[in-house]
C-alpha cells in the first residue's frame, strides 16, 4: 500500500443486471464498450477485469482495446463465462462431457485474451458448479472433476496465472470451490505453481470466514494471486459497495495485506443494481482511501502487542482511534 | 385436506428464469401459453397464479382462457408484476409518486384480470419493497407507504381479495413486508377485511420462522387467505422441490392447516431452474400426497397430548411412525 | 441526546459467566454486590439493571442499595429470572400450571423491587418460553399463554412498567417472542397501556431486522419502553462490545432514537466472557461517545434530502464525513 | 453397516447441563458413574466417549471401569476437556506459554487414559481456540499454534489415534478448526498418519457444509477416524435428536459411508436439556436403525445411474420411495 495504490473493479460493476424478477433488467442493457466508458470516469480506477466473451455485441480486440486505452484503463484478468445457460449444470463438473469440452475451449480462448491484453490472470468462478439438492451428485466425482478441469488447463498454460475465485453459493445452492480452505485444499492437490486464489472479501465474509484471516492463509501457501472487495449482510452475496457494512473487518483485512507486504490492485466487485455505477465506485474509492490512511495512523507496534496477548479491548481501541473521528 | 385435495402452482414454475450470471437463461424462453402446456401435463394440477402482465408476448383474455381450459387448469390468482425494472426501487414505497401510480394502476388492472377469470385473490409481492443499505429510507415513511398502496387498492375494490406474500428479502437485501408477524401488523393497521396472506413455506423458513406457528397465527387473525410450499436451505429462497430437505417441518405445516380446518389449495412455488419443470411439480406433488396419507396415519389423539406436556420426544415418534418407513 | 447523556448496563455484565463446555465458569463467582462495585468503575455509568433474585448469596434491599449508592448508581430496571432451572421448559408457557404460577409470583416480586428502587420498569425475557422441535407444541396455545402471563402482570400492575425484551433464539431453539413486529402484535392483542419493547440491538440484528427500522416501528406504536447494545456477526446473541462490528448500523439506531426524540438510557448488554469487564463498557461508552459527537457532525438536512430519494450513495457519503476519519 | 451396527454416545449425553442463563443448571448434577448407568439403560448403545477428567468427583479408573461393565458399555474415546476455565482463551492457541503447556500435560494425561481403556482415539475438540473480535489475533500465528499443539501430541504418541473435531464457532466466536477442508488442510501440514477427524454431522450442516460432502472428502484423504450425529437448524449447534429435522441429509449422509465401505460406530452427540436422556438416545437411534433399512432398500444402482447425470428429481423419488412411507 503505497500513495500510488491501484485500483481496480470487474467491469460487470458497469453493466446494467437482469434477476429472476426484473427479467427485462435494472436498466437499458449495455455493451461491455459502454461498460469501459463509465469505468474511465471513475476517480482513481486504474484497471478492469473483463469478462470474455465481451458482452452486448460482436466486438474485436481491437475495439475494445481502444477503448480501454481512451479511459486510460489495464487489464488485471480476464473472466471466462462459464456460467451461462450452456453452462447451467457446470462447467468443469457438467455431466455432459461434450459441455466440459466446451469449458475447456472457452477457457483456453480466454488465456489467449489474457495473452493478447497482457493481463495477469485468467480469473476462474465456476459458479454453476456444484449441486443444489440432497443425493443430487457423487461427491467424490464432482471434486475431482473440478480439480481436473483447472488441472488440465493450469497445466497446459504455464505461462499463465489461474485464480479461482471461490464462493459458498448462487448460483448453485452448494458450489464445489466454496471456501479458501478447500480452494487450497485443491490447488494443493492439483499442484501446479501457476493455480491461485482471487479473494472476495464478500464471499469470505458471507461464508463465515474472517476475511482477514483468508488472506492470511492464502498468503502463507503462497496463493494469493488477487483479491476484490464489496458488502453485505453476512449471509448472501449482496455485492454492495465496500465499507458501508463492515468497515472494521475491511480494514483488518487491507492491514493482513500490508503486513504480508502484500502489493496487488485493491479491487472492486460491487453489483448496484438500482445505483449509479461510476458514483458507486467512487464512493467505494473514497473509503478504500480512507482505509489507506488509517494503515498510516494505526499504532502497529502497539496492536501487536495486543494481538500476542489476544487482547480485543485495546486492538478495538487502537483500530477506533485510527479509523474513526472520535 | 380430502382425497379430492386440490393442487395448484404458480404459472412462473413452468417458465425459464434468467439471473444475474446467467443472462441468456436457464432455458429457450417460453410464453404464458407454453408455460400453461407444461402445467397441463403435471399430474393432478387443478388451478395456476398467472403472473400479470402475461410473459412471452402480447396474449389476449381469450388465448390465455382457451389454453387453461384445454388443460383443465382454473386460476387461483393474479400476480401483477410490480416488481420489474420500472420497479426497481420500489412500487408502493418507489420515490417517485409517478412510480407509485404505475403500480397503483397495474394492480387495478389486475383486479380486472381476477374478475375475468374468477380468481380468488389479487397477490402482491412487493419484492423491490425495503432497502439495501444503511441509512437509505426513512423507515417509518418507507412502512407507511408500504400500508398506504396496500390500503388504497383493498378500499377500492372490496369485491376482491388482496393477499401479501411476505419474504424477508431478495431482490431487495431487505423486504418491508418481511414475516408473518410484520405482515399481520401492517395488516391490522390497514384494517380492511379482504387483505390477507399468502404464506409461502419457503420464506417462512428462511426468515427463521416455523412455518407451523406462521401458519397459526396467521390462521388466529382470520388472514391466512392462501399458501404455496417449496424448500430450502433456510438461509435463502432456493425455491427447491417441496419436501426434499424440510419434509418433517412439512408435514408439521400441513398438520396444522388441517387441524385449523383449513381447506385451500397446496401450491407450489419452486424455480426448477436446472430441472424438468413438469417432473419437478410431479415430484413434489406425489411427495404431497405422501403427506396426507401421513396426515391419516397420524395417532393425533396422542399427538395433542404429548404437546400439551412439550413432550418432543413422544411427538418425535409419532411423526416417525406416521411419515417414514420404519 | 445531550452531553448529559446517560449509560446504564445490565448488572450481568459484570457478573462472571458459564457455559455448557466451560462449566466450572469463566472466571470466580461474583456475588451481585461484587458486580455492583466493578459497575461503579466504569466511567460514566449511571444505572443498572438489576437481576432478580440477586445472585451470588443472600442480599437484602439495604444491602443492595448501599451498593448502589457508595458506586453512585440508580436502578433502571429489574428483571426476574424467569429462564433458570424452574422454568427450563418456560415461564408463562411452561405446560406445568404449577410452574407459570411461580413465574407469575416471582415477577410480582420483582414488580415490588421495582417500587423499592424507583426503577423504570420489570423487564420480562422469557428466553425459555418457546419451542425446540417440530411438532412439540400447540403453537397457538403456546403464543395465548405467552401473552396471558405478560397480560395478568400488567393488568395486576397498573402503576408499573412492564417491558419485554424479544429475542429470536437462546437458550430454546425458537423464542416465542421472537422479533419487533410479533412482540408488538401481542402487545397489541395484550392491550394495555403499560407494556413495552426493551429493544436489543443485537437482538434486532441476528433476527434478521434493521435495528433502526425496529427501533422505529416500536416508536410509532408507542412502545419503545428501553433499548440495549452490543454486537453480533448477526448469526447468535454474541453480546460482544458494541462498535466493534457494525457501527453503522449502530449510529443508524441512534440516529433514529434522536431523530424521534427519544431520550431515554443508552445501555449496555454485553457478556464479556473473556475480557474485563469494567474495561469492557469502557470501550464500548467511548465508542458510544464517538457517535454522540458524530450525530452533532451530521448533516441531517442533506440525508433527510437523500433518503427522500433512497439515494443510498449519498447518505453513505454522509455517514462516512461524521462517523470516519477520512 | 450390518444389522449389528454398533451405535455409541458421548457419555456428556447423559449428563445434565448449564448455560449462561439456567446457570443453576437443567436438572439435578450427576457424576460419570450416573451418567455412564443412564447411558446402559438405552437400547443397543454399545460404546461411549468419555470426557475426561471425570466430571462429578474424583473417580478411579477401577471405578469408572466397573461401571462400564456392569453397562455393558466399551469406550471408544476419551475427550479430554481442553475448553474449561484455565483454557477459556485458548488451549493449543493460548496466549500463555503456561496454559498451553497445561493443555498439553492433559492431553497426554489423556492418552494415557485411552490406552488403559483400549480406547480408539484420543479426541481433540479446541472448541476455545479462535478468536471474538477483528484485530483480536494474529492469524497466522494462531493458526501454526493451533497446529503444532496437535503435531507435538501425534508425534509423542504414534501408538494413538488423535481426532480433530471440528465446529463453525461456539464458545469462541470464531473457532481455529472450523470446517472439514480447513482441518484437512491443517493435518496435511502436521503430515503424521496418526491425525484425523471426527465429523459431526450437525457441526458439517450449520458450517454449511452438505455432510455426505464432508465425510466423502476426509474420507478420501484417509482421515475419517470417527463421526457423530444429531441435528440443528442450520446456524448453531443445537445438538438435537438426530433424524428430527434433516432425516434426508442424515440418509445421504450414511448412505456416503456405507458406499465407501466406512464401518465405524454410528455416535450420537446430542445435548437433551430439556428431555429425558435415555429416551432422547432411543429415538435417535430408533431413527438410525429406521436408516440402515432405507439404506436397504435403497435402488442404489438407479442411484448411481442418476448422479451421473446429476439428476435431482430421481435421486429424490428414489429416497422418497426408501425413506418414507409413501
Amino acid at each position: 500500500m503505497t500513495s500510488e495504490q491501484k485500483f481496480g473493479a470487474g467491469i460487470w460493476h458497469f453493466a446494467t443486471y437482469v434477476d429472476r424478477y426484473a427479467t427485462d433488467g435494472y436498466g437499458e442493457p449495455r455493451t461491455v464498450i459502454d461498460a469501459i466508458d463509465l469505468a474511465g470516469r471513475v476517480r482513481d480506477l486504474s484497471v478492469v477485469d473483463l469478462n470474455y466473451p465481451f458482452f452486448g455485441g460482436e466486438f474485436t480486440f481491437e475495439q475494445v482495446g481502444e477503448a480501454l486505452k481512451r479511459n486510460g484503463l489495464g487489464v488485471i484478468g480476464i473472466t471466462p463465462e462459464i456460467y451461462t445457460r450452456t453452462f447451467a449444470k457446470g462447467s468443469f463438473t457438467n455431466p455432459d462431457p461434450g459441455v466440459r469440452r466446451l469449458a475447456h475451449e472457452l477457457v483456453t480462448e480466454a488465456a489467449g485474451v489474457v495473452r493478447h491484453f497482457g493481463a495477469d490472470y485468467v480469473k476462474l468462478w465456476p459458479g454453476q458448479d456444484g449441486w443444489d439438492y440432497p443425493f443430487q451428485v457423487d461427491h467424490g466425482a464432482l471434486w475431482k472433476a473440478s480439480l481436473d478441469g483447472v488441472g488440465a488447463l493450469a497445466g497446459e498454460n504455464p505461462d499463465l496465472k489461474f485464480v479461482i475465485e471461490y464462493k459458498p453459493r448462487e448460483p448453485r445452492v452448494h458450489m464445489s470451490f466454496d471456501s479458501v480452505a478447500r480452494t487450497l485444499l485443491g490447488i494443493e492437490k492439483i499442484g501446479l505453481p501457476n493455480v491461485g486464489i482471487l479473494l472476495d472479501f464478500g464471499h469470505a465474509l458471507y461464508g463465515g470466514e474472517s476475511p482477514a484471516d483468508s488472506a492470511q492463509l492464502a498468503i502463507d501457501y503462497g496463493r494469493l494471486f488477487g483479491m476484490d472487495v464489496n458488502d453485505n449482510l453476512r449471509q448472501w452475496d449482496d455485492d454492495l459497495v465496500a465499507g458501508t457494512v463492515h468497515p472494521i473487518e475491511l480494514f483488518e483485512f487491507f492491514y493482513t495485506l500490508e503486513k504480508n507486504g502484500w502489493t496487488g490492485v485493491w479491487q472492486l466487485d460491487q453489483f448496484p443494481f438500482r445505483e449509479d455505477s461510476v458514483e458507486a465506485a467512487n464512493v467505494a474509492i473514497e473509503f478504500l482511501k480512507g482505509i489507506q490512511k488509517a494503515l498510516g495512523k494505526l499504532d502497529i507496534a502497539a496492536l501487536r502487542e495486543a494481538q500476542v496477548r489476544h487482547d480485543a479491548l485495546t486492538a478495538a481501541r487502537l483500530v477506533r482511534q485510527a479509523l474513526f473521528m472520535s
